[in-house]
């Protein structure tokens, strides 16, 4: 038998001076500034290593109208979006608006869009909105997008999708690939890390409480660590409901699950709950939680639970019921966890240590039930690089690990990791190769079901430096596609992106059929057309309508490219009006749109869809109104006027 | 000589259906459903047209680390962007928010962004969103960007864009690439077609009013189509105070100017000034309007002017002062106008005319000097296709025109043209090739500038349909590469993108040349600078202060990487809070940023910048801040916590 003692020695030295760093800032600012200039120096030095260059082309170059073999749904990081890009050409396809404001759909505008902003919002940010004249939160930070599973792979209904920044989870139906639900997470501050069920279907999407808060958190408490609490969560990926919430120690980072349905597994960087930079890296291990769910389950089944501003809690923090979760020691601050298409291993990024960790799933009954060392749950412990970060799997036993702070991917096999923690004298690295520069996440194509193909990898890396022309401070990240198919991968594409290539799922084209027309009855605008019923009027055809009631002005129109059906409408300044459209053409790619002149109203009506939009009138005088989605040889022509009439007049 | 009646009847019969479609209107509404549905159905014919794929590559495929030889400056349309393309690998190097809301930069939010949008707003749409709870516009139409100009080629100053859709022009810095100017432009209505001045620099900025209005626009006109103007409006590039204005006849669409200083020149597609479908596309000859630049400086010099809401305005409508414009009467709805490199030709594309006319600019002075027949301008009107919108250049005597109806693209020689009209049997096309579908802008490499290299051209297709994995609804466009360096055109690359290609310059790569990091002294955070040194505060050295002033509190930090200066701070609910960051990493693409959660606040923090962003504290509670572009291995721990006391405890 091998040492088992984790290694974490290696990395604390080796950090980008980074604990060197954590421990200047104790002794003061300007200190601290100079040790942490010298992890800034590590960054740029690492960016002066180079690649031969490899030829163009490699199979990803495609002709013109030459289809990709897979969808890839990309998260945008701080902009808030959900990107589909044709993979592996790398070709956006679609911005979908998600947790931020959108001029070209009015996503964050329509009364369509803002339903599902407010449906899922919490009261106490209801009231903080209001004090600060808005009615949505219109930035987001969007980490981690990822597609509904039936039976361990990819089904096509829809994708899920988590906000740091506020806090919120998404969903996008991915037959419209439009968001039909937004949900504010109570309690958890933060959502980080979001997976779903694997197996046997989605289920359930399990999110992660990346910022620890008091657990009554009422402003009365700042500097009492003991009262913090951080919050795990899993919602039904049918209706977006919260099922439940089990409360931790140390915050969250990212989290995964099983194939067999029984246990999800989250990552802890700061098992210290440590309020500072010095504090979070302080203990050379941290952990990972593995939580019950079928125990979770009985215990909500048999209330043994807490309820917290709506949501049943189960206390599963660090000593408190073994029943429902296990800690296992990890080195050091780990922070991606991905479980194999083997259906078995589950591989920690250990992050401020050189090494992953590996847990088999089929050791964790164990824990739960036979009261077993957590550690017993590790099987390999291989030592890979620095700032190992995330790992994916071509379903063939190799394990692709993001090296962070070596800017390198690193090729490993599992089997050889799993033997040498054994004692056998094996190296389970195969290669490495240069990626430019600081990769996180990666991810291979189908990679995260049991359908991987080990086809393609990509390295989702944070600088771009000198890889592309220069466009001011403000870089783009890049992207890089690696070929998998020989022993020593082969970097074959540079992709930049704006914030923030956090991360991406790799679906093969089969799996996903959206249609090219909207149904009319669909749900998006139900609303809209209920109160079309109140009003008498008929959306469904050709016609115009300009209701009023008291002050409220609801204006009906279609739109038949070139024309609107209503070329003029007149209100009265103070009027609260909404416009209401439908778009009647039925063909592939006729989208329609109202834009309002002067007025900042702007809004995209796709084929057969009905979209609304309100506003006060307070400018008397004429203002057209135009489709600004190209539509047909006449599209300029396709505008019409709103006349204001000034109060009293 | 040849027969010099512009055609006109060819387009009348064949377009798309659209003029039955337009006569049909007036019978009735679901006779017009029907008539339109026919120009649909011929959209949709022309997409079953195929090209034989070419083989990927043809040099536009850059190995990973190569760098693209131009810069594309990309409009997003609806999108509201800049967006920066490398050229011709066609990958997105960075997003310019410009007028719409951006998450991941914070603007639209950023006290420093907030201020650029307010100082060029008009006092009636400050009251407008005053009376919406808004403080901005976030959504825009930009159509055009074009760069600002030195003695005929671009010079790496600036670039300017419109908006259509709130009736802006703004400028972004070349430096930082970054938007320091958005102007509101009074009078005029709709702002489309925008160029700068080629010679002897830009000196002006042109920009179309599209959408005609009552001249006193305060609500009491709606059907008194002769009480209603537009304007053109000529800005000053490098104070971006508007110049002057011109009242003119008929909407206008695109604009353009010679290389000699003396001229610029507008299309009018609905010279009618017609209020509806059919009353715009009634005549069969709409026009061009010549603007003599000196006489209407030496108007404005001689006070022959009325002063409308501030600005300077010339009355230039036809039959009007003569001195200042003249009207060429165009085949039919004119829409892209087109200077040639050669200084000479500017190709006027008929739209609803299957020809485009050419005018001469040295044929100019006559018509303003002797009063010569507007028509004697025009040197040449070739019949080259349906649907003609916009024209490139190769700088070697070469025009390729975007066919929209017939989906293509059209080679032609000018010369050629030229002694056509003139009366010589010759053919002046070369060749056609096919685009996928629908084009509307065309530009080739430098075609703009008396630099053209004849190297690239790119079609901007306004619909993609089955060229791409299907994503619902909602498809993007399509812009193609062509390689025009053989005389039948060659299609090498099809690019999807988000709403929409509206428009793009493509600008060698020397000249431009951006900083990596900011000054300090920043004129962006001039205010910002302003107020902290009233606050007694250095923000240029790693510290961190927090200034109450009443109910105000000011929170002033620093960052390096991976810290904030200010690991906490207290307000108390209720307070209006201004967070000021100070980034002192000054090592390229080392961002950073700043979001507070569930706050809705997020901003980038450039290498050596400065930024803020105010909002009203009213959630009692702790909440995280961190720095949401990643900067470090420790980037997760780059966090601090604001606490809200409740308010009177």
């Amino acid at each position: 038998m091998s040492d088992k003692t984790p290694k974490t020695g290696l990395s604390r030295r080796a950090m980008l001076g980074a604990t060197a760093g954590g421990a200047a800032l104790l002794g003061g600012a300007s200190g601290a500034r100079l040790a942490l200039m010298g992890g800034a120096a590590g960054v740029a030095a690492t960016a002066a290593s180079t690649t031969a260059a490899h030829a163009a082309g490699d199979g990803i170059n495609l002709a013109p109208g030459e289809l990709d073999e897979y969808y890839g749904f990309w998260s945008s990081g701080q902009t808030g979006e959900m990107r589909i890009l044709g993979f592996p050409s790398m070709r956006e396809l679609m911005r979908v608006p998600v947790f931020n404001r959108c001029s070209a759909t009015g996503w964050g505008q329509t009364n369509e869009s803002l339903k599902i902003f407010e449906e899922g919002m919490l009261p106490e940010t209801k009231a903080f909105l209001n004090a600060n004249g808005k009615r949505v939160h219109d930035n987001g930070d969007l980490h981690h997008p990822h597609m509904s599973f039936t039976d361990g792979t990819y089904d096509g209904r829809y994708l899920f999708m988590n906000d740091k920044a506020n806090t919120r989870v998404a969903r996008v139906r991915c037959d419209v690939m439009k968001c039909d639900k937004i949900v504010e997470i109570p309690n958890a501050k933060a959502i980080h890390g979001l997976r779903p069920q694997k197996f046997p279907r989605t289920g359930y999407v399990f999110a992660n409480g990346e910022d620890e808060t008091p657990m009554i958190n009422d402003g009365s408490v700042l500097d009492e660590p003991d009262k913090y609490v951080n919050f795990f969560t899993a919602l039904d990926g049918d209706t977006m409901e919260i099922s439940w919430q089990v409360m931790v120690s140390g915050n969250l980072d990212n989290t995964d699950c099983d194939y067999q349905g029984k246990y999800a597994f989250s990552t802890s960087y700061n098992s210290e709950m440590g309020m500072n930079l010095a504090e979070m890296t302080e203990n050379e291990m941290d952990h990972v939680v593995i939580f019950n769910l079928k125990e979770i389950e009985k215990g909500i089944e048999a209330g043994d639970y807490q309820e917290l501003n709506g949501v049943k809690v189960i206390d599963g923090r660090k000593g408190q019921n073994k029943k429902y979760t296990r800690y296992v020691p990890i080195p050091n601050s780990p922070h991606g966890i991905n479980t194999a298409p083997d259906q078995r291993y589950v591989v920690v990024n250990g992050k401020l240590s050189p090494t992953c960790s590996v847990l088999d799933v089929t050791k964790m009954d164990a824990l739960f039930e036979e009261d077993a060392d957590p550690r017993s749950a590790v099987v390999a412990e291989p030592e890979l690089g620095l700032g190992p970060l995330h790992t994916a799997f071509d379903g063939k036993g190799m394990a692709y690990t993001t090296l962070f702070l070596d800017s390198q991917m690193v090729k490993w096999d599992l089997d050889k990791a799993v033997r040498a923690y054994a004692g056998e004298d094996v190296d389970p690295i195969v290669s490495k190769v240069d990626v430019h520069y600081q990769p996180g996440h990666n991810h291979t194509t189908m990679g995260e079901t049991k359908e991987a193909d080990g086809r393609w990898l990509i390295s989702l890396n944070k600088f771009s430096k000198d890889r592309f022309l220069n466009v001011g401070p403000l870089k783009p990240e890049n992207e890089q596609i690696i070929d998998i198919s020989t022993d020593d991968m082969k970097v074959v594409h540079d992709g930049p992106t704006f914030a923030e290539p956090h991360d991406v799922v790799l679906v093969r084209r089969d799996i996903v059929n959206p249609v090219n027309v909207w149904d009319r009855n669909d749900p998006m605008w139900a609303d809209t057309r209920r109160q079309a019923e109140a009003d008498g009027v008929d959306i469904d055809d050709w016609n115009e309508e300009v209701i009023r009631d008291g002050n409220k002005v609801r204006v009906y129109m279609t739109s038949v490219a070139p024309t609107f059906s209503l070329e003029k409408f007149e209100v009265t300044e103070g009027d609260e009006v909404t416009v209401i459209v439908t778009n009647l053409d039925d063909i592939d790619d006729l989208t329609h749109g109202f834009t309002l002149n002067n007025h900042g109203v702007a809004m995209e009506v796709g084929p057969q869809a009905t979209a609304s939009v309100t506003f006060t009138a307070a400018k008397p005088g004429v203002y057209w109104y135009y489709c600004q989605w190209f539509c047909h040889a006449l599209h300029m022509e396709m505008r019409g006027r709103m006349l204001v009439r000034p109060k009293g007049v």
